[in-house]
């Protein structure tokens, strides 16, 4: 039986692996890379060094790398859209053709994913449509990671939630939509528009980070009226040097 | 100047721990450890597990006990209450002292926490409390982990979000309030009462695990409706056995 890890690598130090993903590393035979364009040639380097740093000497594997379909930016950039679902379908076509291609019948496979695997990554449902399709076979199993989430309140030496309280994480898209009911600590994923801006007049505490743990890290924490304009500025200008942002915040009333 | 590592140790598994975590290990001249009682020696159990098998042979450290200040548990079990601010100048009280006097001005201190230190855990309002105190200084960072919540569902091989949606990390009291605003997926840590019997009528999904990532893991996933008597009932037997259990659950509405 194909067997297959979803290994999640943490958030961009490449010492946020854990044991158990190294390990899952030195069982692989083959791994899935998806090449997702120009802007993210830097975390496909930073896959590698990895793969360089954490697999032992003499081990052979092999590298696949797909052409990841290009999502259909009209509908919202980076926000998820009615486009999704073709878009996974059209990924799944990818992922099981590789998977069915390149896997031996006795072999074991991974998909590297940034940060953890059950945040806002669409690899798991792809994985199980493969599976509803029937057309390939394989077991798989879940490495948990270090979420961008954990390490960006590490970075900040705060805690995801006040004492007894809870927290929410959730899009750029669905923030634009109103402050979460019930919660006072958001943590925000994939927001293109700093959607944070709106709420100025609350005036939450704001726990911003880009490019965590990784050499370019920009960490930026204080009211939201004092620090919001610094971080527009240094995120556009990290954006037009590097050619693509990956950030994350918290927002926290008091 | 003393320095602190306040590091997440996953939820359970050795394996869990990140290089970073084990690079930091390394380091420590001194770790605090708190005795919590007896229901919790199975966790000072595995505590050492873990420093037997990270650090590297012939590297000296010293462990320094402190007793845990008796939460007062009469005013709701596991659930946190108006009690909790003395408790935690009480532990307060306790880890500035360990650190005054079993730190040396130049070394290196360690406070190990389960899981991720982001997540409902005292650990870093404490330390803060004690430089506000002025009494000791000291540097310290935050290692992140993985956390309960992680592993929970990395064990169930889902995701804790469904696509484009939000989800909301939260305590067994809150739940007991009612289900969270705006939110289709609630994780659950805390909850000393079975909460998730409140919404039978709903019938979400549920994936509930025990002690993660250990010997003794137990997981269940399913209609609540299908699942809820048997999770009751393994759960039972699981802490009369043990004499503790540690449990987190997410629930998922369609």
């Amino acid at each position: 039986m194909r067997k297959i890890h979803v290994i999640g690598i943490g958030a961009g130090d490449p010492d946020h692996l854990t044991i158990q993903a190294v390990k899952a590393l030195n069982t692989v035979d083959v791994f899935f890379l998806l090449d997702k364009g120009e802007e993210k040639s830097d975390l496909i380097r930073l896959r590698h060094e990895i793969l360089d740093r954490h697999i032992a000497r003499g081990r052979e594997y092999r590298l696949v790398e797909g052409r990841d379909p290009d999502r259909d930016r009209r509908a919202g950039g980076a926000d998820y859209s009615p486009a999704v679902g073709d878009w996974r379908s059209r990924r799944a076509d990818i992922f099981e053709a590789m998977i069915t291609d390149e896997l031996g019948g006795d072999q074991t496979g991974a998909f590297l994913v940034w940060g953890d695997p059950a945040l806002y990554d669409s690899t798991l449902g792809i994985l199980e449509e493969i599976l509803e399709r029937g057309k390939v076979a394989f077991e798989y199993d879940v490495i948990p990671g270090v979420s961008s989430v954990s390490a960006l309140v590490a970075r900040h030496r705060t805690g995801l939630n006040q004492v007894a309280k809870p927290v929410q994480i959730t899009t750029g898209r669905r923030l634009a939509e109103g402050w979460p009911e019930g919660t006072d600590d958001v943590v925000v994923m994939l927001d293109a528009h700093q959607v944070f801006q709106r709420y100025a007049e609350e005036d939450p505490y704001i726990y911003w980070g880009a490019y965590i743990g990784t050499a370019d890290e920009i960490l930026v924490s204080g009211r939201l009226s004092e620090v919001s304009d610094r971080i527009l500025r240094l995120r556009a200008e990290a954006r037009a040097r590097k050619g693509w942002i990956m950030d994350t915040y918290l927002l926290r009333r008091d």
